[in-house]
């Protein structure tokens, strides 16, 4: 601090960054008065310090991120970065010098949030990343602190813009994945490189950090089993359709009986009358089964510059103002508390429970339905419908089959015989379905 | 606080009351754990104390709120007596103590909220009041913190249960009113005097407490127009379903371009693909228009007493933190801030600009839809839609109509002389029209 300002670093300064300048500025009034001392961006580290950015003066511009990290007026550091490395350096010697930091790094967090929150608590410094999951929904303060008294039976996500986005122009323009894909990096939705987009990647991140807080337990990235959509093709989107579903890339947590925890990011078919199949283009939404507070659902828009600097600017405001507190939030509402965490067992996908729609491309001969059925009974895997058609190819057929709910590990077996049946084409490809609501 | 322990006072024990008992019994380590204090319950006054209640024991009870009030080891107030009086004077009393309260009486918030903050200011405690609106939807804090620094272009909301559960059975059963009402009743989900619900009034509570947080200014209940659902009959939901329409009743704040800001609590028809029209039951639920964070949907159970118990405990465990740190949060995230209040002009009805929906009742004769439509077309109101049909009564017809966007009193004037045309029975009504999501 200096004369009672709070002084903000920032490192990096894309679009988001950018969007935190223009909220301190266009609302300076406000957040002064609700913070109770005035806020100022004292130094922005970046790439090409050159550039001409609005609101920000040459002077407060460098390429070298240690005029934020060592400068002692600064309180708080802002990354924006993005990216693992060197972000990961740049928050620990910030917490290292007794920086309270703010960042919307989602890889970040996920890889490495346990060590950067013990370096945090260490140092009585907040660590806020609100803005690392769903950008303007503030979803994880809701789990942490405004549903503080409950326990979570579900959480169900569409957490990644960029496949729903996807998804959606598919079926509503009759797009294949890759005309949809391109016309997302066109509108500036999806990176040059969409890989974390679309294998489900980014939507693992965030449902790490989601879970973390939620279950207040320890969860790595390679614990959760995660598909992504890029084998989502127009015909699974339009048979999908005709048998009443929309595909979403979703991220699940269940809690189950047991009390152990399911995890999962895979392309679901959600029921038409699902509140999550109706959620179009690049909004995120959220649904969280509460023991005691029952359902609640939250959708806003999941990414972009302004809803994330929103997101940052609020949890700058939260830390100024613990800090003119003189004490850390030590318990911050969506720190991870690492001192008090649960022992969960976190079950694989084989045990998943779920009814499954299934697609198959087989030749046009009597009795291979029999012996797909033969395959699925096998293994106790009941049909609940089937449907058929004729491809343009003649002699092959595509078949649809809705199972009733089975575990993943039955279906698994069945479909490793199924593959091998003779007239069978590609590999068959099953989705989980989402059971309709009450 | 006694020997390290947060003691708390209760001043009723109803539903929520008791709600609020099992969950901090049932979660003693967590919230323990969440506070870095036990918590306690050390007395709770009741009208009758010789009824046998779960989980407390005849020495905590007593019919006497003085003991609550006057005992200087309470640390923290809840009180879920409701009403106004003598509720007022109790919470009045707890914080001339300098006792931190925690309360769900909606009813005293909207009314009294002015002078009980300010108390609650000038004595350096907590007022606490997330579970007055939309009960397990912890909309309050969403709106003070959560979003901190955006500002609202709208608040939309569906906040009164009962009113959605009854216009949710004449829908679905064709039930009339009363019926409904009935059913809501036998359920619990209505009080035996539902006159609050079915009138509006609650609704205009929870829009006072919501629009008075988040434009920071003063609102009081009678600057809301408000309008019940009492007069909504069977016609006018299934004409407005064949016009593309859900009717519900809706809380709305709008701050217009001139900055004024725009209040009413209205059965609206809602277009059938707007996310309002698609919540059901006893659901609530709120879509919020962020300047910044864009638009944010959030739904839940709104009533009862388990997310209510579950939102005064938030609260509960919110002050236990900041009695701990020795310091009220002062700024609390969704106190009134009365140091601060924006000046904002309030605009009546009148200037409301929105289509319309009008049902008239008429004779069947030659020429009157032609006067009516000259009566519309004198205040310069435009029909987009017209239908009429046959009534079982012969020689009448109900005439429909859909405006273009117009001013409610544009609308009045021309109402006024549609009245007075020969042929036309009742009074005309008219529901505005909320506009169709981009």
């Amino acid at each position: 601090m200096n004369g009672g300002e709070i002084q903000i670093g920032m490192i990096g300064c894309g679009v988001v960054g950018q969007g935190v300048v223009d909220l301190l500025a266009n609302h300076r009034e406000t957040i002064h008065h609700r913070i109770g001392a005035p806020l100022a961006i004292k130094h922005i580290a970046v790439k090409n310090p050159r550039k001409t950015r609005n609101g920000i003066s040459p002077s407060q511009l460098s390429n070298d991120p240690q005029k934020v990290l060592t400068d002692p007026d600064i309180d708080i550091v802002v990354e924006v970065m993005g990216g693992i490395d060197p972000a990961r350096g740049f928050v620990q010697s910030a917490i290292q010098q007794h920086k309270h930091v703010v960042t919307a790094n989602k890889a970040l967090i996920a890889e490495h949030g346990h060590e950067l929150v013990a370096s945090a608590q260490e140092q009585d410094v907040d660590l806020m990343f609100e803005a690392a999951v769903c950008g303007g929904i503030p979803i994880l303060r809701m789990i942490r602190e405004n549903l503080a008294s409950d326990e979570f039976e579900s959480i169900r996500g569409i957490v990644n813009g960029t496949s729903n986005y996807i998804l959606t122009q598919m079926e509503s323009q009759g797009w294949d994945f890759d005309r949809a894909l391109k016309d997302a990096q066109k509108r500036g939705y999806a990176e040059a490189d969409p890989a974390l987009d679309v294998n489900g990647g980014d939507a693992n991140h965030k449902l790490t950090i989601l879970s973390t807080l939620a279950y207040k337990t320890l969860v790595s990235t390679d614990q959760i089993p995660t598909e992504g959509i890029e084998d989502i093709t127009l015909e699974d989107i339009e048979l999908g359709h005709r048998m009443g579903y929309h595909i979403k890339l979703l991220a699940c947590a269940d809690r189950g009986a047991s009390g152990a925890l399911s995890l999962r990011v895979q392309p679901t078919m959600i029921p038409l009358n699902h509140p999550l199949a109706e959620v179009p283009g690049v909004l995120n939404a959220v649904q969280i089964q509460g023991a005691v507070t029952g359902p609640i659902f939250i959708s806003g828009e999941g990414a972009g510059g302004a809803p994330t600097a929103s997101s940052i600017v609020s949890d700058i405001i939260d830390t100024s103002r613990s800090l003119l507190r003189g004490k850390p939030r030590r318990v911050a509402p969506w720190s991870v508390d690492q001192e008090h965490l649960n022992a969960v067992r976190i079950q694989g996908l084989e045990n998943h429970h779920s009814k499954y729609f299934l697609r198959m491309h087989v030749e046009d001969k009597p009795g291979i339905l029999a012996q797909i059925a033969q395959a699925l009974g096998h293994y106790e895997v009941s049909i609940e419908q089937l449907y058929q058609r004729e491809n343009a190819q003649a002699g092959n057929i595509t078949v649809i089959i809705i199972t009733r709910a089975c575990r993943e590990r039955q279906l698994q077996s069945a479909l490793v015989q199924i593959e091998k049946l003779e007239g069978m084409g590609d590999a068959p490809k099953r989705l989980p379905i989402e059971p309709s609501p009450e």
